[in-house]
């Protein structure tokens, strides 16, 4: 398998979390998001991903798109762990939590949002921060409120699920933004406890080849 | 099973076109979004929606929300007609198309976000259409090549399925907005034809009984 991302991706590090979770090898294919006026619009690319966006993974003639829907596909084609265990009820709750995460926030604050504010709406750094800190608060919020019903060891429960992948990604970029996270103690308790598991701490972007710092 | 949903919600509109697809029976429960302040951030609601925004499905004990984790936990639970039928690559597509949707254009233009841009950045009605104009673009430019690739008289295939709901409920949304849908023929062309189907017919907007116009 290929896997097309960028190393500071979120939705590239949740699935660099779920291939390692499984256990699966892959080549993984760095796409810069901001050199060459970015990788991720060149026509190659766009042929793999129509929206322009990682990660993409290619898996013989099967190339699929979109982070969760790539962890869906590896855990109904591949034996070992599951990404989504448990029942009908449960599997409701971790996508729930993901979506959440991946779907409620992380299309509202990725690079191309941001490119936005800055270069069409003329945003200062201030009223970037803003907006930032606005829609991080809503949905970590939301994700603590879920963490007292349904959270221990891990998001749901004591197994881990695709909901720790998203919530690893999404607070490692809280952190590059100088998110407080102060008011979500079950959220950073749980973080911490994901940053030791060998498969998320192989995930990490400063572990990646195309890592710059 | 009841469902906590808004007319003109599209991310209810989804669920409705999911729960009639499946013939199952449902209570539906309005929650007005504009109403008191907005009923979605009401207490009794929030306990069930820590989100505050629709869909919910309170189905007995479970309570789930997110529209697409709603969607997947009825082909799991109920018999029926299947909202992602085929193979693990064909679901894959159905989910991509589905997120691309509801994940990487609705989030970015639904009633939470249209606000700030209101009330926070002061945008006046020409910079909000922009914003409306460049996400849909994206998108729906984006899907016209999956629906070259993967459609034909539904987005994926000769089936009915999840991404079908999707597609339905965010035209509808183009549709209020007076996006511009020519550049887009597939779209237009499976949209057109899935309006006709009697489970897509009763979940219209208009056909709820909170509907206002």
């Amino acid at each position: 398998m290929e896997l097309y991302g960028y190393w500071r991706s979120s939705a590239s590090y949740r699935v660099r979390i779920g291939l390692n979770f499984k256990r699966l090898n892959y080549q993984y294919r760095p796409v810069h998001l901001l050199r060459d006026g970015g990788q991720q619009h060149q026509q190659a690319y766009r042929q793999l991903n129509p929206n322009g966006l990682v990660p993409t993974l290619v898996d013989g003639k099967t190339v699929i798109h979109q982070s969760l829907a790539i962890m869906e596909y590896l855990d109904e084609t591949y034996q070992g762990p599951l990404l989504l265990p448990g029942t009908a009820a449960d599997r409701a709750q971790i996508r729930a939590m993901s979506l959440d995460l991946a779907s409620e926030l992380q299309p509202l604050i990725n690079l191309r949002v941001q490119q936005y504010l800055s270069a069409t709406l003329a945003l200062d750094d201030e009223a970037k921060k803003a907006w930032l800190v606005h829609w991080f608060a809503r949905a970590f919020a939301s994700l603590e409120l879920q963490l007292r019903d349904h959270g221990s060891t891990y998001c749901y429960g004591k197994q881990f699920s695709m909901a720790d992948a998203c919530l690893v990604a999404q607070v490692y970029s809280a952190e590059r933004f100088a998110i407080d996270l102060t008011p979500y103690p079950r959220l950073q308790a749980i973080y911490a406890g994901l940053l030791e598991l060998p498969w998320v701490a192989a995930a990490h972007p400063n572990k990646q080849v195309d890592a710059e710092n």
